[in-house]
């Protein structure tokens, strides 16, 4: 796999990071997943500006001519070189503080920043989407900056390895009684019909999907609730399901071992899997088998 | 200079770390700065325990043979190969959880750590010990495990940044009011003779220095409460000062622009400072000029 780093493409076991890197120091920088449709970045801008919002609040001055059509240029030649030019994939994009000696303060501004770029195959796992997950409640330990989408991810780390290890596909975090979101996801209750979310700030990641999803529902007629949803409520929850970049619209049929509703993935949040794929040109007749 | 990166001394320029590298990616390991004066480790028993117990705590396996005795030969050899056989130094240990295709879920257990070592040179910054710094509050935004001490370091930079913008030596971190701890350092503050520090628990990171600092107070027959002490409660505070591995004993005489006391270092932070250094074998008399 050929990745793209400070400049330069080469295979991933040729690219190197210094030990002097924030990145690798402090978890000093901010990332990217970008979904790739058929060779198409999907919802470019949205990933885009959310990237710019976190680079401009932590202070991180990426180098000169790092914009959104210069990320899609090497994106797109990563794609290519390693044959993945028409076929659906994701980007992974990190920038952080750069390598400069341990100071926590920040280090001097002409110190370049780090760019990496990496590409990966993707396949929708159409089991999972059809047939529903389990998830496992953890604490929300994370900071109170989770709108901000940086490396800190050992939080997310922790809680994703604890749920696996109970069962789970994936975590779902809880914060003084409220769900806040999955530990790399966006969760969403059902409600006598209608939609509940956390509502954004700086508890949860402003996701990318969280909005095309709101904005599909609204479009489906559903009530949508961004509003805080508690987990000792979960026995009025008629469906839960997540999004994100790499995770659509997941259903969730398990909280802790207990079914969701009857158990299978609703009506809820099977009209808004199947809006989203239709929004992103995906089609569930795609489906192998 | 030279470094230690997975059992090879090697030229800083020359070490590097895998793009794929967990510490990079996820901020998944922990770390320990240790001090060497004159040339021999300085609480090193201490250093070794937190750092074993973090890897426990994070279900981190560092390789075959790494023991406490393993890392004070290769430190040592460091400072030998760097011309500081016999000098005052740090240590700085950081240990993540290998190099692996990025999912949050741990990797294989076969995954090897990352290990990496390295040394630097340190001298006391006497006219600060002697005169006082001042610092800035900020918000305590980190995790709800300040115990551990990883490389998610993320809010303590900016939290330092902050400060230093705002003319602060360091950050004193307020969580609901209550004074937690410097960014990276252990604060005490001095009402009617006595000390107060936040208690130990997840909200502080258990402090090599905090310890000897209470181990001496209690010596020298000062009664010590590990209670919360607030913010709003500063006008009490008679003195106030930061402890660490590189910050020793520091008297602080300004918050936010107000003096602590009479803006100068008080007598119980010069006592503890002065028997902070006895024990360290360090005689303030040392100091050049």
């Amino acid at each position: 796999m050929r990745v793209y780093l400070n400049g330069k493409y080469l295979p991933k076991d040729e690219a190197h990071i210094s030990v002097d890197d924030r990145g690798f120091i402090f978890g000093d920088g901010v990332y990217e997943v970008t979904r790739v449709i058929r060779g198409k970045l999907f919802a470019e801008s949205a990933h885009w500006r959310r990237l710019e919002n976190g680079l401009s609040q932590l202070g991180i001055r990426p180098p000169a001519g790092f914009t959104m059509e210069a990320v899609r240029t090497i994106s797109e030649r990563l794609l290519n070189d390693n044959g993945l030019a028409d076929a659906d994939a994701t980007v992974y994009l990190q920038v952080t503080r750069g390598a400069a000696p341990r100071v926590h303060v920040f280090p001097p501004p002409e110190t370049p920043a780090t760019v990496f770029i990496s590409v990966s195959p993707m396949q929708i796992p159409w089991e999972l989407r059809k047939q529903g997950v389990k998830v496992v409640t953890q604490p929300d330990l994370r900071w109170a900056r989770c709108d901000l989408k940086t490396v800190n991810l050992l939080p997310n780390v922790l809680a994703r390895q604890r749920a696996k290890e109970a069962g789970g596909w994936e975590a779902l975090l809880v914060r003084d009684g409220v769900v806040t979101e999955g530990a790399a996801t966006t969760a969403f209750a059902v409600v006598d019909g209608q939609l509940w979310t956390h509502p954004s700030g700086h508890r949860i990641l402003p996701g990318v999907t969280r909005d095309l999803v709101l904005k599909l529902a609204s479009e489906l007629g559903f009530r949508v609730h961004e509003a805080p949803f508690r987990l000792d409520e979960r026995h009025r929850w008629q469906e839960l399901f997540l999004t994100g970049t790499t995770t659509d619209v997941q259903a969730v049929v398990d909280v802790d071992g207990a079914p969701v509703g009857d158990g299978r993935p609703g009506p809820v949040s099977r009209a808004l899997q199947a809006a989203l794929y239709h929004g992103m040109g995906v089609s569930s007749l795609a489906e192998p088998g």
